[in-house]
């Protein structure tokens, strides 16, 4: 890749002016830069088909009021999963890959980075495999049930019984998502755009799935439907939906060719029946570097405790005969990776070992599969 | 098109049962039937960049309980604007063409289809012209403010000061959009393919706008931002979003080319000094069919109601010297096109009559744009 239309060798020197401006709490706009900072790659990208479509969703009726007190009472859907997709010209019989987003994020992480390089979805199509990318059940163009905080705007329920909204600052980015100790302050080897994370910032919208959505979580479905109606799929998560993949694959562990978990947020503990299902699919974690770093949240353990739970996953599941393995880029020799591993500066790195191990481990497609 | 990978000749009569469950509110899921009917064309899409960013967004600092009680208050962003881009191969100079959704809709709309075909975002790349999909600040990809909902879910401020979230029911939808006069009554020369109504009703999200956005909109210095960035380009609208257009040219008329109006919601009654302004850019109105259509929403006017504000700017315009014109299929024996008329079964004819349009009125880039 490169620059070709809009490349300026100044930019890094001001975006990382904004940045501190930003970071500081300095009033004003931030810079509209983004457009200006996107790359054009060298060769052209050959789609047999690309599009969106939904996968899931259930009829519900709410009142007049819980649909915004326009119109009369009446039915919409709801827990519906918005997927966006691209087929590969040349990738007939490739598997393909789903890429769940985290908290307060949406299918944007593995579009364009912050920084206008090309994102991990449309590299992985360069590689011949079609991608899937969803917004979780709740947010961005998936969307969220509002009848609660319609009814507690009326009157008619109590405020508490509405559910909260989460963001993460931008300030607790730095040492959660693990940019560096102290907002505006990168580790020396870090991988993250740091001149461009006013960019990431824009990605953040509001989570409501801490109380917001019904249990079980619907995305663990809509995931394994989503894998079956393709005939078998490998399910990558990433932070929050980290361990996404593994309740997909324990609702319909065939419809799974392998499974991804970049930076989980947990490695759950499993019981002896569900590892016996989960060593049916290959599955790889993936971590990036700094994970001893305090993130900011107290009530939230370590990056690292997480990395050892699933250290521990991982055993289990190698000692019950399953094929599963940590990538863990520091033991390459590769430091600095933060948490938006799929945003860092050397993500194709890392996209190129997990596509290696999408190569050499994922399952062939089910008998009778298209 | 065709249907290569996933055609069934049984469908339309398995959605249409479907359809008529979900409407007469029948208990149960929908049918995740929507990647089953993607069609897939028959030429491969060969596109020179595809991503997205954003424009816009400014800095705001909100308290620990403002983003959600999990880690200790700082600043985020508000305002930016999500878009998606696809650059074709062989669109060097022609003219980009932005499209805006309509209310508790996504940029979605424009994709593909309910039933599976090409959206017009891939038609008109397809066609030559780079494109550019936004979800509107405040929806989607976009993200919104939540800081008012957690501040009343603690109890720091009153319920009523909570804006509304607006959804249309799919019952309401049938008059509204005109699908037809009652639901699951399609009118007779129907062009909305009503057999994947409930795919449309999976596109419906909560929409904040109506009490939830800053004075003056953000959308319209996002657009005018845009095209500016864009080193002009042809701003479309739809019904919500139908005036955006004009809005955005009266705060820089030199960065439009060109204001398509699909089914636009209102058509302001301008000041001279607007009118002034908006007689130095081509402006497009595209309305569909049966607009007489009491809409079941008794607060607001009927399509034919919008349709003739339209026209009394319009005729002020080119009083003034203005290219305005009206496309109404109807006065080309096109009949039944419905609001949705981007997904309607006649999509591509009805693009082809825009891009025809465009071809022949867009004006010429600035000078020294790129």
């Amino acid at each position: 890749m490169r620059g070709e239309r809009f490349s300026k060798l100044c930019r890094p020197a001001i975006l990382f002016g904004a940045t501190l401006a930003g970071v500081l709490g300095t009033a004003g706009g931030v810079r509209a830069q983004a457009l200006e900072d996107l790359q054009t790659p060298d060769t052209p990208l050959v789609l047999k088909a690309q599009g969106s479509f939904f996968v899931g969703g259930e009829k519900a009726e709410q009142t007049k009021v819980e649909l915004g007190d326009l119109g009369p009472g009446g039915h919409i859907t709801l827990n519906q999963m918005y997927v966006r997709y691209m087929v590969p010209q040349n990738g007939a019989g490739n598997v393909p890959v789903v890429m769940v987003h985290g908290a307060t994020l949406t299918g944007k992480s593995w579009e364009t980075t912050p920084d206008g390089r090309m994102g991990w979805d449309e590299y992985f199509v360069r590689k011949g495999h079609p991608v899937y990318v969803p917004d979780q059940v709740g947010r961005g163009r998936s969307g969220f049930n509002q009848a609660i905080f319609n009814n507690v705007r009326a009157g008619s329920a109590p405020p508490a019984s509405q559910p909260v909204w989460l963001r993460f600052s931008d300030e607790g980015v730095w040492p959660n998502f693990r940019f560096g100790a102290k907002p505006g302050l990168p580790f020396p080897d870090s991988q993250f755009p740091v001149a461009a994370v006013d960019e990431l910032s824009k990605q953040g919208v509001p989570d409501v799935s801490f109380g917001g959505l019904p249990t079980p979580n619907p995305n663990f479905k809509a995931l394994s439907d989503l894998a079956g109606q393709l005939n078998g799929a490998v399910l990558m998560g990433h932070s929050q939906s980290g361990s996404f993949p593994l309740e997909a694959a324990l609702l319909d562990v065939a419809a799974t060719r392998g499974l991804v978990l970049v930076e989980p947020g947990r490695c759950p503990a499993y019981t002896p029946e569900q590892i016996a299902t989960l060593v049916k699919v290959p599955i790889l974690v993936v971590f990036g570097d700094h994970r001893d770093n305090p993130t900011g949240l107290p009530t939230l353990p370590t990056w690292q405790a997480r990395f050892e739970a699933c250290q521990a996953l991982l055993a289990r599941l190698r000692s019950a005969g399953g094929q599963a393995e940590m990538l863990n880029p520091p033991d390459r020799g590769i430091r600095g990776n933060s948490h938006m591993i799929m945003q860092d500066r050397n993500h194709l790195q890392i996209a190129d070992l997990i596509l290696q191990w999408i190569g050499e481990h994922a399952r062939r497609p089910r008998a009778g599969a298209k």
